[in-house]
Formats: structure tokens, sequence, C-alpha cells
């Protein structure tokens, strides 16, 4: 295909951005951009709606549809339930009005179809057959001023993120409805999850039927369009290239996929839209992390933008663990940047406030929310206590200075000291009637990340549209190293999927790959952390995290283990870890005593920290698997279990 | 069925409950019981499992499994997923050495199995069969050493709080597999929503299949056993009752039904377990919130204890509105009641800490809590700010007394002014930056509402098992009306699930049924609602709630409407509100502008309150529907959606 048309249609995109032609300048640019369109293109459009707001999402379609009738396209595709937004959760349970609105709105857009130009577009559908679920996962075609047929989706996902089958039926696959003529072709339709079944493929299947084999077995289409909405992971899309291309090949049929793009909540959804000719070659892929209107021909492929670092993963690769967090901190960047822009836009925040201690965590969280919604929209407030170093104070003004962020340093000296001053009256109150006061206890830290909290929440109570931002990662998140109503708190907690060893390797990323270089100061990137809210009586120093914890580098291969690997304390002992062979090639050794010792604390902590998973503010998924709460539910009350084995043996003596 | 058995297994549940038998004290209370057993009989365990602990739910099961061999009984049958506990979350993906536990404790126990009493036991299996989920949400039947046969749920319910489809296979009926020798009779075995999917009785079924039917057409049982775990709801027993019944009869089969009781998080199973006769007759009912070694005979019945008020309500009063909560008082009292209390028991807490305000939300939780889980473990703190009235004061302390809880007052000012002086300083300078300072806001009002939480909170740190309540009721959480970090924040949220009107009618149903009298200060009830957070201007008095809200009459209907009847705006406006009935009782009128008024504003606030159900404690499931984060979530996102309906011509005019 002519390079010529995407140069011409990056303007056409910016235009869908911000409507800034017109109605001339379009008709003049549809004319430039005909003179390249290949045989047989149709546009994948490769969008971002907002879920439920089905009114803002079919203005824009009608936008996108508008561009592909100006350029006389075979087709204008969109991604598996535009219309409504994906994920939609359980609200259209409650209010069926959204599904009826969206019904309406299809119909709408049906009505504005004309010419050759079909609109292919995901939307919910009610269920009135007998029995099953209230609705099913559709897409329409438009055509001619009319739905020219429906397709349902066979294969519901009903794992980690998505529910799908909670609020849908599955349908039969239907070979026959699925086909549509699209221009010179006869098109097969299948909706994202219908296409991640191959038996060929994968060791073991989820569903009994490959909907895109039953497609093209029974009815041979020119081509394959999977519309999708599927959320970019470390390591998914290696394994989604590698599928789509096998299947192309298996079946000589070109793949068309389209996926959506931008964030839902937490869920971030990377575009990267692409075409696989017959022999399951890749031969069109759209840009990422950006809503694009991407001509594409089946016969003649079409451009190929590069991916960012970490979308190209390879699968042997998911088998291992490893420190070299470097291949995946580019999308990690995109990811959560994508996530925090979308989440403060699709719920009207605009400015965001956050504590900056001088330390790892708040640090990166500046700059990623610099990036995402603006420098100016951003103010990091120093809140030193006494225990606060100079160090970290200056550290503080000066990654504020560098970002060009909004700063202001309070001391919270005055708030600690009355806090401190009525606890003492409140707790004797207490210890009168309660014999259990602790001897050593976490109180007068958690005073001070409390107050910090009290002032960023002061701060969204007085400024308008202004969210407080909670600061935790994943590593510590894991361990409860985090204070309820304290630094856990906020609107958005945009590391809480990034492990502390990630956080280091992402803190030199950003240095070097922003277009300003070096914002984080080196101080911040080569301290130990710590939360600098107590003193080490053995030190005489702030208390360092992972004098509290274990190393992080030990910690977070742990998580690595359980999230990845399902292993339990047993599995770990006979594995050796990166920490382990580090330390051997300095020529120490891990004891068998001490490795126990922080398997079981892990097991310990986690459980303790279940309470916190379950009130965290809502947070982007990056890792290929998470404990955020879209993702993961564990039980409070299932605190106190073993998390190791007993022997059958054993279990018998018990039983007595 | 003989009387006496009843007055002689009190003893045993006592011995289950508390050990506190000699083997020849054991020995002796069978000898006596054995003189009434019936033909045919075999023990309902009604019995209350932890989820996820495994090795306690075992050694429990086990002390059940002695009693029924000591009393020779046919079988002893335990609930649905005892073993493992139900619900068991989406730990079990992440964690498989739960299972692999529970599969070994399972042949441990039918290890343990002798004579003629078989073992029926719900546990989780793995799925060794090619593709589909990870596991089966199986029963055993354990005899004579061995596992005997394994029987594994088709129906799986993923709607509201239930989730089996996202970790469970479904399987098919296989009629055969589910027969069971127990005595002299062939019993055929099915699992909770496998019972639930009479063609004839629903008019409309999840699912295409009736196992119950199935089994009987083609098995020909003596009786049907449901093991089951099957929550309290209001108004959900009559449905389930008339369920059983309609099945028992028309299959002229008996039907055995055995249900878990207990809490597991925020879901609670009130027991309840029964048996119908050939005629569709309820022959034996077991105690509800309690559990009980409850023998029944298919042949012969049972004894029927009474259930709860509120567990016998007519399908019909679930189409209509009332104000008269009476009925469901007492079933309301004893779900919260046993979900405190077995939250705080499973997760290890044994205090209690949280404000008294003296307004209705903590003084009916400090009841609640004094019932659950001691008086003498609960503390009351009463912290008044400089708009606390003398009366709020006063009947904090009254209330204290009279329930015998632990009480302390601790005035906030010092805390309030030393922040206030804070963020005065601190806004001067985000407004040099940020000019979007709002005119009004309730920047005060949440000083003190956190200002409480941070005492409170810090007596949590400082003594031992105790854990802060947040007392925020259903029509506030609506509303959105409580304080992130302040009264909203906590360990558990117990009258999350109860409107304001119900709780009214609930304070004065506990001064006369509670044994002590007239616990709660009639002032209490007396008094509207209000935060005492601020002064309204119009009247130099504490703002009451329903001049910043609507009326609480008015209110209640609404959330009732939209979780009943997913009614929409336009919906609403056509229905006869009771508050709209009354108001004309008394020659008034609600205006149409006035009604539209109040659900704008109902749905605006609940819009911006979805990031507080987010973030809201663990809380108990009690009414109909809810919007307990177990059952419920709702995009943060979409919190700008019209919840009106518009045109299909007011559409077409959009698309331009």
């Amino acid at each position: 295909m002519d390079e010529n048309i995407y140069a011409l249609t990056d303007t056409l995109d910016k235009d869908l951005l911000e409507d800034n032609l017109t109605e001339n300048e379009k008709q003049s640019l549809a004319i430039q951009i005909q003179k390249y369109i290949p045989k047989d293109a149709i546009a994948l459009a490769q969008i971002n709606p907002t879920s439920g707001d089905v009114k803002s999402n079919a203005i824009k379609a009608f936008k996108w549809i508008k561009w592909a009738q100006r350029l006389n396209l075979d087709a204008v595709v969109f991604p598996e339930m535009y219309l409504i937004g994906y994920p939609i959760g359980d609200f259209i349970d409650r209010f069926p009005i959204i599904v009826e609105e969206n019904i309406e709105w299809l119909k709408a857009l049906a009505a504005k179809t004309t010419g050759k130009t079909k609109v292919i577009m995901g939307f919910a559908e009610f269920n009135k057959t007998k029995g099953g679920k209230k609705y099913f996962n559709s897409i329409a075609v438009l055509s001619e001023g009319k739905i020219e047929r429906i397709i349902r989706k066979t294969l519901l996902p009903n794992y980690a993120e998505f529910n799908d089958y909670r609020h849908f039926e599955p349908a039969p696959v239907n070979s026959e409805q699925r086909i549509t003529t699209i221009g010179q072709n006869k098109a097969g339709i299948i909706v994202c999850e219908d296409g991640w079944n191959d038996f060929d493929f994968f060791d073991k299947n989820l569903y009994g039927v490959d909907p895109v084999e039953t497609v093209i077995k029974e009815q041979h289409p020119d081509y394959i369009v999977n519309c999708s909405s599927s959320i970019t992971r470390a390591k998914k899309e290696q394994l989604k290239h590698n599928m789509l291309a096998f299947a192309a090949k298996k079946h000589a049929t070109p793949i068309i996929y389209v996926n959506q793009v931008g964030s839902n909540e937490g869920l971030s959804f990377e575009g990267a839209s692409r075409v696989y000719d017959q022999n399951g070659r890749l031969c069109a892929m759209a840009k990422s992390y950006q809503e694009q209107f991407f001509i594409v021909s089946p016969s003649e492929g079409g451009k190929i933008y590069p991916l960012p670092d970490g979308l190209e993963k390879t699968l042997n690769s998911q088998k291992a663990f490893t420190l070299d967090h470097e291949p995946d901190l580019e999308r990690t960047y995109l990811t959560i940047v994508q996530t925090i822009r979308d989440y403060f836009k699709k719920t009207g925040f605009k400015r965001a406030v956050l504590g900056l201690s001088g330390g790892l965590d708040s640090t990166v969280s500046a700059v990623l929310l610099a990036d995402a919604i603006g420098a100016e929209n951003v103010f990091g407030i120093s809140m030193p206590s006494k225990i606060t170093s100079a160090e970290s104070k200056s550290d503080a003004r000066e990654l504020a200075q560098n970002l060009g962020i909004n700063f202001a340093e309070v001391s919270i000296k005055d708030m600690y000291d009355s806090t401190r001053a009525k606890f003492d009256e409140t707790f004797s109150a207490v210890e009168s009637k309660w014999n259990c006061r602790y001897s050593e206890c976490f109180t007068n830290d958690n005073i001070q990340a409390r107050s910090r909290a009290l002032i960023l929440w002061g701060i969204a109570n007085e400024f308008q549209s202004c969210l407080p931002i909670a600061t935790s990662d994943k590593s510590e998140l894991y361990m409860g190293y985090a204070t309820i109503n304290g630094d856990m708190s906020g609107g958005f907690a945009p590391l809480a999927d990034v492990s502390k060893t990630k956080l280091f390797a992402l803190a030199k990323w950003l240095n070097k790959n922003r277009e300003q270089k070096n914002a984080i100061p080196e101080t911040i990137i080569a301290k130990r952390p710590g939360a600098e809210l107590a003193i080490n009586p053995k030190t005489g120093k702030p208390l360092l995290a992972e004098e509290a914890l274990m190393p992080y580098e030990f910690l977070d291969e742990v998580i690595w283990r359980v999230e990845n690997l399902q292993q339990t304390i047993t599995d770990m002992m006979r594995a050796e870890f990166l920490y382990e062979k580090h330390l051997k090639e300095h020529g120490e050794e891990l004891s068998i005593d001490k490795k126990l010792e922080w398997l079981n604390k892990f097991f310990r902590r986690m459980s303790t920290a279940l309470y916190k998973w379950f009130i965290m503010p809502p947070s982007p998924i990056v890792d290929a698997r998470s404990i955020n709460k879209t993702e993961y539910r564990h039980p409070i009350i299932a605190s106190r279990i073993n998390y190791n084995k007993t022997t059958y043996e054993e279990k018998l003596k018990e039983l007595r």
C-alpha cells in the first residue's frame, strides 16, 4: 500500500480528535486521500469509548463513519461493545435503560449509513429468546439505512478482569449469520474471545468450539474480521501475535483484528489493530496508545507502525523471572499514563495533588501525573515531620522544579502534636477499661501518614476537580506496608501494579527517555527506600523498608512466583531465587532458615494486607497478573490460612 | 418423629460447639438419643465453615461425623463446598494448594468412615477432563473408608453475589452418578442451584436443563438431597419454600435441603435446613442462624422450628414498596449480628471502637456490636466539636450506660484548630497557583469527620485485635453523604445495606424485643437525622440531612425502585410514591417540578458516590438487592451518564 495515505490520514486523525477542519477542508482532504486508497480498503476504527456514555460514543462514532463515507470505503469496523463501552460492569443489570439507549442509537446510526460503506460495530443486545442471561455481546452490520445483520459472541471469558458470562448469554456459532459482503469480498465476523480457542495452538482450551475454524470451514470467507476489546498486560502481545499469525496461516485466510484503545477504569487497551495475510504474515499494524482511523486492505496490507517496547516479548520469557525490567518499561509507562489520563478525563477531574516525600513512589507518581494531565495541573506538597531528612525535603523541591509542577512545603508538626496530645488523653481512658495495649506499635508512624492525607483531601475539598493521589506500590501493598487513610488513600493509585524493583528501573528509564532528561534527582534513585515514619533503634536512622520487610529483589520474585506460577512455600523452598544466585556470585549464601523465615513472613503479612486491597482506590492493571480489584478478589476472612502443605499422614493424625 | 430426640440433641449441639463432654458422657448421651431415632434417619449438618480454612473445617466436620457414627445414623449430610468454604472467591485460582489440601482432607475423612454411616460433603474438585474451567463444584459420598462417588454441580450461578462460573466447569447432569444408597433408600443428590430451575415454577429460566427432573425421571430415587449454600436476603425465603414444596409435590418425591449457616465476609447463611414430603408438605425445619445437628427422616419428617420474622414473606409483597419494615426486622437483626460476629471471629478481631454521635446510625451500630461481640468488647467514643449539641453528648453517654459498653468523651477541638490553621496556610499556597477555589464547600465538615476517624484508627493501632467501625447507612451511601477517611472509614460497616427509614423501625424494634428493654434513649429515635457538621444558615441550627438531601421516605423508595424494579426517572415520574400518597392524605401535594428535581438530584448524587462505594469496608448483605461490592460493581468512570431516556428523533438530530 502507498505510504502517502498514512501521512494524509494523520491530518484526519487530528480532525477526529479536535474537530478542527471545515467541511470544505474535509472534502478536499478526502479527495487527496482517495487517490491512494487501494482495492478492498476498509477502515479500522481504533477508538476510545467511555463505558456507559452511549450518547457520546454514538456521536463520536458518527464522525468516524462520515469520514469512511467521504472516502467511499467498503467498511468501517469498530471494536467489540463499542457503543455501550467495554468493560461495562454490573450496571447494565440494574440500569437496562443504558442498553435500550444503545439499541436506539444503533438504529439512528444505521439510518445514517449510505452507499457502499458498511458499518460494523459492537453493542449490547437484549436476549429475547426464552431463558438464559439478559443480554448478548453482539456486533451489528449497518448498511444502506438499516441493520443488515447481527452477530453474537459465542465464547464469553469469565476469568481475571473478564466478567462477560455474568450478563451475556453465549450464542451458538451460527456461521452463516456471521458472513457479510464487504465490497467484493465475503467477510466472516468474530468477536474477541471467539478468536482465542484454536485447538492446535493451545495445549489446553477453555471452550469446546473454535468459531474461527467453524466459520472458515463452513462458509469459506475471503477473510476474518475480529472485533476486540483486549487489554494490554505484560507479555500478552507475543501470545496474541503468535496465535493470530498461526490461525491465519493454518486456515490460509487473512485475519483483520480491530482493538479498542484508551482506558476504562483500571483496564487499558493498547490498540495495535492489525492485519495478517493468508500466510500468517503481519502486513499492517496501527499505532499503539492512540486513536487511529487506520485504512487497510486484506489483499494489499497496510503500514506497520512499531510496537512500544514490552509489547513484543517472546512467549518463553514469560516463564522466567528476571530483574531486567528494561524491555517492559516503555509499555508500562504508556499504559499508566493512558490510564491516569482517561480516568481523569472520563470522571471529569482535572487536577491532582500528592505528597512529595523525596522517596521513589511519590517521585515516579509525580512524573507520570505530569505527563498524563499536564505539569500545571499537578500540585506536589512536601509535608515534613521531625523525622524527615533535609535531603528528602530538598529532593522533593528539586523534583518539582525539574518537572514544572506546583509545589509547596507545609510542616505537619503542629497537627502531629495536637493529635498526639489527644491520643494520650484518649488512650488513658481506653486503657482504664481494656488491658490490651501494645508495647510497640505503629501509632506514631500512622499519625504522620494520616495527617498528610488529611491535608491532601482538604485541598481536594477546597479546590475544584482535584483528586488526591495514593502512591503505594505493588511490593508494599503485598506486605500491607501502607497506611489506611494515609499514603494508600487517594482517588487513584497509579503504581499499585508496579513492583519496587521495576520502579527503580522505571525511574532510570524516565530520566533517559522523556523529552526532559534527568528530571528525577539522582539522589532519589540512589537512596534505599524507607517511609521516614520511624527511627530504627539499631541504627539510630530512619527505618529502611528492607529492614522492616525483606530485600526487594527477593520480595518481588516471591510476588512474581505467586502470581504467575501459583507456587507454595514448599515450591519456593525448592527453587533457586535470583537473589540467591546473586549472593552466590559474591561468595555468600542465603540460609534455609532465613529463606523460610522470609517466605513465612510474606504469607503472614499478605494475609493481613487483604483488607487494604479491599479498600484500595482504582489503579491501572500493568503486569501479567495483579491484585487489582477488577481482576482478583481474595476473601478477607481467609486471612489465617496456611499456605504451606501438610502430608496425608499429618492430616490423619489430626482426626482423632 | 418423637419430640424427645430434639431435647436430647440440644446437648449434642452444645457439645459440638463447646466440646465439653467426656467420651463416656458422649456414649451415654448417644444411647439415650438412639431410643428415639426413627426409620431412615439421617443428620443434616447445619454447620458454619470458614472460607479457605480447610484444616479447621475438616477437623470440625470430623466431630460431627463421629456423632453420626455414635448414633449409627444412615448418613450425615454437609452443605455445598463445605470443606473449602463458600464463597471461596478468586483465591483458589491463585492458590491451588488450598484445593489440593481439601482433596487430601477429604481422603483423610473418607478413611475414617465406618459401618453404615455415609458422609455426604461438598468440596472443590480439580477438573482433569480436557478443557474447561479449572475446578468442579462437587459433592463426595464417603463410605466404608473410601470415596464412594462424586457428584458434580450442573447449574453454576453467576449473578449478584454468585461467581461460580468464574472457576467451576458446569458438569452434565449424569443422573446415574447422582444416585447413592442411604440405608434402605435410593437418594438422588443435587447441588444448590441445580434445584432452582423448575420449568413449571419459573416464568423465565436461566438454564436449559432441570437436574431435579432429570434425576427423578431417569432414576426414580426415593428422595432428593440438595446440598446448599444459599444466603439470606429480604423476601427470598418464601420463594425458596414455594419452589421446593412445588417440586416435591410435582414429582411426588421428598426433598431434603441442607443449608450452610454463619457468615463468610458479607454473605450470611441462615441455615433453616428442611424436609418436604412427597406431597410438598414441609415436615421438618432446623433452627435459623444456629449450628444444628438436625436429625430427620424422609419418611417420618422431624421437628419444625419457627423461622424468624422476615423469613416468611409472601411472594406478592415483593412487588410493592412499603414503609412497614416491621416484618423484616428480626431477620435483619439476626443477619447483621451473625455477620459481625463471624467477621470478627474469622479474621481474629475481638474488640470494636466506634464514634458515638448521639445520632441514629452510631446508636444502632453500637447495639448490634454489643449483641454480636459482647458489650465489654465495644468502646464508644463521643467526640464533640463546637457544633455538637449538649443533647447529643448526653444521649451518647446514656446509650453507652444502658448497653454497658465502654465509653469516653474526648473533644476534637484542638485537633480541628491545628488542622484548620494548617489548612489556611496550605490553601493560600495552593491558591497562589490554582485559581479554582470553591466559594462554598465541605472542608470544615470533613475535618471534623476525619479527626474522629483519626482517633478511632489510633485506638486500633494502639490496642490489640481492635477494629474501628464505619457507621454509614444505605440511604446516605447512595447519596454520597458520608466522608472519605471519616465516618465511612472503618474495618466493617454494619449498616451499609439498611436504609434510614428501616433503621428507625429497627431502633424501635430493638427497644421492644431485646432482653434489655429501651436501651436506646427515646430522644435519639425522636430527633431528625443530621450529621452536626455544619450550621444551616437559614435556620441557624445544625443542618438536617433531609434539608441537604430530600425526605428519607422519598429517597428510600427511589432506592427500592432502582434496586428492585430497575426503574428510570421516566418510570418513576409516572409512578405514585408512598410519600405522595401520604402528602395527599394531609391535603398537600408534591409538585411535578419538585419530584423531578429530587429524582435528578438522586442520580446526580449517586453518580458522584460511586467512588465511595468502591472503597467501602466489608459489610453485610441484608436487602433483596444491595450495593455491596460482593454483589454489584458500577464503573466509576460511568459517573456522568444520563439515566433518563431520549427519543429516537432527538437522537437522529444529534447525528449531524
